[in-house]
């Protein structure tokens, strides 16, 4: 995953253009994906397809000519969607357009203006500092242009037409940990789940935020109505533990699955409450549709100091991280896939398992076997009303020895869906 | 507030008579009452209006002629409600008529026997302990007879014909706490109501305890069916920290409102579940009406040493208290004012906040700004089942900067009632 | 009591047999029982009635004759459901069929076989370790075969057909606590109600574990859907605290009342949730039948060392600790008995108390008595929605002061039920 992380790192992503293209095209490499290209001016709910933004070169150079901040050595330096620009200036009336972190003197911030035309450079303080009054050259040579917003899905079908979502934002430029390490979670998770027994159906995301959910929720009325679940993955790569933000509903089965496997596997983890602010839960969870989609992330959106700078680099992602965060994705799918409500078909009193071979034989010892106890519990509270999660939660059983329970018993026939 | 703390001191008020009327008339020196006379014998509810009561002396003299007790002095010395005396008895005939407060030696106490014929004395255990055996002059100037039972309504009116009501007692002599402090207050909040923007209706009520309260509620069905939160205020000047008493609902709008009022100001407070024991929600929330009337004291009912005694004095009564009081309860009224349901016109993703002037234009910064938050927040709740109370305490933003994005979202036509 | 648990020590109980007919025979001098016989063959739900098993003799001797484990010493050295042996077998052929507790090495255990023929003994670990290697005689003569399951039934009736269930197992041979005490409790129980007034009638039920609940299920339709509470009662004798296990449903009528009151009385107390682990609960409340039966026991369920060993005899069992059994069932059961839901039929402001003789004629004084305030409870509450333990947990007063108001005002027509 660390090697998709440093190829995709050098491109220049955005809401729309090339690298967003080439990002999804090396992606594609090893999952098969559907890209699509939504034209700029197209209505999508509230908002209208952006113009696409196109970058190839961009500097300020001082009067020797030497480039002081230039778009080749970093694509932060330039504000996201700056209109073109060849002018000469002075420094001061160059302030205006540039962006510093005063209280991080080394680093580069990132900084974009998509809905209203401008154009800025970023560059550390100190950079800024070592300036000297005087005249500069400063160039962006950018198109904003009608063309096309960029998304690229993948579908692992199931048994099920019900659909899981994993969604991820492909916006940021040279940012590794938002939101490469995410890319590259999904990219695995997909590709193992290709291999693996499926319930459900899982449609993989790769989009730019906001516009890009937006668009795909306004173009998929029919696949919306298909989700049952979904998983927003951000920051999936730093060395903090993992925060899982409930969707809004609160208590989806998302929210109960990631809760339950975090709790139960004795991982140091946070959860928190739906907010508006984050990621693209904040469309899926909109009120028009309040799909149950949570957002995991391992240190949360804006709670680390190399957040939305240029020291989230490849270095600032950790490869166990990621496999962490995507053990915990598979554990917490594997909780969907396995959970359901049955109801018990000899109710009354508990049935006979010993006959079925389901019981120990030798009765008054006190040392029953988790097992059993596990069947007991699933005949019990298998009424239709609670599913095998509720049982593990009643029970403090781990929930991989109640969905076992419920696998024998539903093959003894005592126990339908 | 004080002033006239102190001037409606003196006044022997009981649950009828004149002392109520003059307490009515200097309250309406300062605000437009409407005074109701009740006849006795007037059926309200499971209860009878009661015969009117006047005194115009009582005392107790020694053999040599001295008044050793002396309702001149203190209107708390005879038991409300006293038939008339006119006896000569010794000491220990006096005796069952005799109340002290054997552990507070100098205090004396309050006393009424309204619907049991009775008389006697309320004097301090020292005064009594001074008392030598022998004869006693006891008279009691006061008539028990068919009059009316008199309460005031003041009426502020609002946009709405739903109604808050704030209800306080007049029935008690000379105790500046319990309750001429509310008195106070009420006045005042009526005033500034009179000058304030409002969406309720505000009726005012000053009303004898229960008998007053039930013959209210008796003869206004129509007014009981509009009103939508009320509150009762008791003990509102002594130096203690306020104790908001719920409603039998235990969230009515009221309890919720003065909760989120408490908490957010940092005041120290108490909040405590209904009871069925201290002023007149008592009536308002017997299980016929339910309504949402909750009890704002300071020092609770009983909580203070010189309840019910002559120690509850205009000294006892701290201005700005009173003004605290006062200022809580225009907090509490402010939320309910301000608290409403909407429904988001652009629910299906967010809409786009930029193009209304409504979000900074600039992306990428993490210090992301109250009013910007507030907004987002009331986007996503508003589907018509939380109000903006609920947005406040989910999202833990202000009130007032949920209640400000709702007036700019409601301006941009993003929202509707 | 404790005389029962001595007088029944010595009886070879199991699920079936003689053992169970003279347990019932001698319960039945104190309490007339209806014995039931059921068959062999039986079906019973999932289940089929065993055959069944008695036991004359049995015994391990060594080469000399000698009878190194004595079936007449404890009826715990034989596995009950033991099939008939007659045999000459070396120790290590022998090994297989002896059960010790290495852990407890002066205990004997206690096991069952009674679906899986088999045979057994269990002996000390210390005999065990003292046993020359060599050849045994091994005898055990038994009988499995077609006859009869026992179980009895006491109705103590009362004037509602409504049914409380009290409900304890006859089937562990010698030991004490776990079920002799409870048995002991139940009928002392049942010989105090017989005594009392009641609303309730009570139905005694003494029956082996699990296929005896199974089978009274079965064959008692009717009388199930009379269930309105019920108990199990289970080591009721040993010196640790009383532990509730909640019904399935959490908060039934039984799980208030007996938390209602453990917690008030003041004794220490667990109360722990339902799981289908433990007594015959399991079967009352297996979803089909979900109803609201709870647990009392002490120490609970394999909680203490002397659980099902041979330690667990007439001096583990403390009469004082039955005693408090016994008041505690008393209490509960006076709970259930007095609580019931009442309309106000005065709920339009307080009824005046005073008038009829219900409320202190004095006023003004603070220390208002328990009597008064509960009847304001009751009178506030009884909406039709609150029962008298709702009114005694909300308003913290004792049930008994609530059931009291409750009465008084009845008696006055202020409420209906």
């Amino acid at each position: 995953m660390h090697a998709l992380v440093e190829r995709l790192f050098p491109l220049c992503r955005s809401i729309t253009g090339d690298g967003v293209r080439q990002t999804l095209e090396i992606i594609g490499g090893s999952l098969p994906l559907t890209v699509h290209e939504v034209p700029s001016g197209t209505a999508v709910f509230d908002w209208t397809v952006p113009r696409e933004w196109n970058i190839r070169d961009a500097y300020i150079a001082d009067a020797t000519g030497r480039r002081v901040v230039d778009f080749a050595d970093s694509n932060l330096h330039v504000v996201s969607y700056s209109v073109p620009v060849s002018a000469t200036m002075t420094l001061d009336e160059l302030r205006p357009h540039l962006h510093t972190l005063p209280e991080q003197p080394d680093l580069v911030p990132y900084r974009t203006s998509y809905y209203q035309p401008d154009w800025g450079f970023c560059l550390s303080q100190r950079t800024l500092d070592s300036l000297a009054d005087g005249e500069y050259r400063v160039e962006i040579d950018s198109t904003l242009a009608d063309g096309h917003l960029t998304y690229a899905e993948h579908v692992v079908p199931g048994r099920l037409s019900d659909e899981i979502l994993i969604s991820c934002h492909v916006c940021h430029p040279s940012l590794a940990n938002d939101n490469l390490a995410a890319i590259a979670v999904a990219t695995q998770l997909a590709a193992r789940l290709a291999e693996a027994e499926r319930r459900y159906t899982y449609r993989f995301l790769f989009m730019p935020g906001t516009i890009g959910s937006i668009t795909w929720l306004a173009r998929n009325a029919e696949a919306v109505e298909r989700v049952r679940h979904g998983l927003v993955l951000a920051c999936a790569g730093d060395r903090g533990s993992l925060t899982y933000k409930r969707s809004r509903r609160g208590d989806a089965g998302i929210d109960r699955a990631a809760r339950y496997v975090l709790e139960s596997s004795g991982r140091p983890h946070r959860i928190v409450d739906f907010s508006p602010y984050g990621y693209d839960e904040r469309q899926f969870c909109s009120p028009g549709f309040n799909l149950g989609v949570g957002c995991l992330t391992r240190t949360p959106y804006a709670g680390y100091p190399e957040y939305h700078t240029s020291a989230d680099n490849p270095d600032f992602v950790a490869p166990e991280a990621m496999a962490d965060t995507l053990e915990t994705v598979w554990e917490i799918l594997g909780v969907l896939e396995r959970d359901r409500t049955y109801v018990n078909l000899s109710p009354f009193g508990e049935p006979q398992l010993g006959k079925r071979g389901l019981y120990e034989a030798l009765g008054g010892r006190s040392d029953t076997k988790q097992a059993q106890l596990a069947m007991l519990w699933v005949l019990n509270l298998s009424d239709g009303e609670h599913s095998l999660l509720d049982v593990a939660e009643r029970s403090g059983l781990p929930f991989a020895a109640v969905a076992g329970a419920a696998a024998a018993l539903s093959d003894a026939g005592l126990l339908k869906e």
